[in-house]
């Protein structure tokens, strides 16, 4: 089952003097796992090859190994560049440059929705994250030995982009690759912990407000929470931090429909639809500007934040009662 | 690599006209999941198996296959009797009567602790489930073809007792087994958001005040929370309930000890103490008459809640102190 794309890859790579490994721009831990793994295998044989991010390492991500390869300010050419993770090149940033000045420009990645241009560009949009690619580049095309270093930031580019093995992305091949990244001798454990456990203050403050202000309507069916504007402020809060709080009403027994409310600016909210059983919120998303999945959907609002929930709670009672 | 206690438990599983099936009291998604595997791969071979359970099936576990064959009050005697995943004859409860009065006593089993009696005992503490016995016994001992129900089944027994593939007992020989039952198209995302994601009223309210009552002490390094006697009564907590409540403080960015205190009756206290790095805090749990591990440990005290929460700050202290 070879593939004439990967192995055209593998060969650049193999004789490359010089590689900038350049990952999405706010990188998570598929990219810049994919990417350390792959920097490491290239300096183990002969080839400099750095990789380029703009951002911090987000501290979920500060156990990686092969940080010493990563470098901020790129300077100078590199021979060959490869792009990792990011099927848009807006999502270079400043280092689109590097892509366009390298003499030969690769990529890699597993998005349905790549549109990279590059004189190899290898999509599988079969693979649950862009560390199984590199995976499989590295033992199949490239004969690189899978070190625990290497192993390491592999098994975490798979746990980041299949939720730890939760999502439907997950096939048997991944639970597969994964079991031979542990034959390493990795600290999956720790890895796990550092990727999904850890809270920031600014994310325990907006889950404690957030559950705080849930309220249920409609016989349980219905959660509803917000974070009002002051909370955001006040706190310092990313939008990382708010990211998931959706879901606390979603998961709560008896809930079919949680709607969260996040007030961005004041008076302006963005609204968090989420459904378990049988709910288009998609439908009641579109009703007011918005749009989504079944089960997943979202929309923005202006005005006050008690009719706002008025209107909603409305609809979304429609669909509720439609079914019960 | 066969086994002789698994061929004759397999051989006198193909023989028996009868079994009953006997996992633990308060039966767990492994417990559980590997008797209702068990139970329908016998019942497909015209062998009539029943799994007995003295408790509700949990609503974590509601979406597992085969539930006809729980029986709750079990009548009249069974051929074959074989206990799951306990080591403990006292965790057959009312059972016990049915495991003795079997003709045959069999037994399968992971945990390191041990000590069941029955005509032949398999004990593999190497294996992160009970299910991957049963997935063992199957495949390679009994020929039986693991089917979609069944592998659903067993898919549940394992990411219970893994944490999801996360806890150190997982080991690559548990990932092939997930991705083998995965190939079978279970729907494994429903199963893992059915086992983890759920959240009862009462845990939600028990979160909230575990949050609300979080304070920091020693620049952040320690989290101190409690559950009041009034928080727990009020809502019909059940122990379940506050599992894990301790890990809200521990996974908190900068926390190195959580300190989590439940008011089990009026100024009686069940403290549990964590650590994340390097406090050893069986050594602070001895202090106060408890006991435990170096990052996990528990202890009981009486009095004012104020007063048992200084006594412990300051014997952290020093520890954190010790390593700063
Ligand atoms: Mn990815
Ligand atoms: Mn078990």
């Amino acid at each position: 089952m070879s593939d004439q794309k990967l192995e055209a890859i593998a060969k650049a790579l193999s004789k490359a003097r010089s590689v900038a490994i350049l990952p999405h721009l706010n990188v998570d831990g598929d990219a810049l796992g994919a990417s350390l793994a792959l920097a490491l295998a290239l300096n183990s044989s002969h080839c400099q090859a750095h990789v380029l991010i703009e951002e911090d390492v987000p501290a979920t991500l500060d156990f990686l190994p092969g940080q010493d390869l990563i470098k901020r300010s790129p300077e100078g050419r590199y021979q060959v560049a490869i792009n990792i993770d990011n099927g848009d090149i807006n999502r270079l940033g400043e280092r689109l440059a590097v892509y366009q000045n390298a003499e030969i420009r690769l990529s890699v990645d597993h998005h349905a929705t790549n549109k990279m241009e590059a004189d190899v560009s290898y999509v599988d949009t079969g693979a649950a994250a862009t560390g199984e690619i590199i995976h499989r580049l590295l033992t199949d095309y490239m004969g690189a030995p899978i070190t625990k270093d290497i192993a390491l930031c592999l098994y975490t580019a798979i746990i980041t982009d299949t939720g730890g093995f939760r999502f439907s992305n997950t096939t048997p091949e991944t639970m597969v690759i994964a079991g031979e990244l542990m034959k390493t001798g990795i600290d999956f454990t720790n890895a796990n912990k550092k990727v999904f456990d850890r809270i920031s203050h600014a994310k325990l403050f907006l889950m404690k407000q957030t559950m705080n202000s849930l309220k249920l309507l409609f016989d349980g069916k219905l959660a509803v929470a917000c974070l009002r504007w002051d909370d955001l402020s006040s706190f310092n809060a990313k939008i990382e931090d708010s990211e998931g709080l959706v879901n606390i009403g979603r998961n709560l027994e008896g809930v079919e429909v949680s709607l969260f409310l996040r007030e961005e600016k004041p008076g302006l909210f963005k609204g968090s639809l989420r459904s378990n059983e049988y709910v288009d919120v998609a439908q009641i998303a579109e009703k007011f500007g918005g749009g989504g999945h079944k089960r997943a959907a979202g929309f923005s609002a202006e005005g006050d934040l008690d009719d706002i929930v008025k209107s909603l709670a409305d609809a979304i009672k429609a669909s509720l009662t439609g079914d019960a």
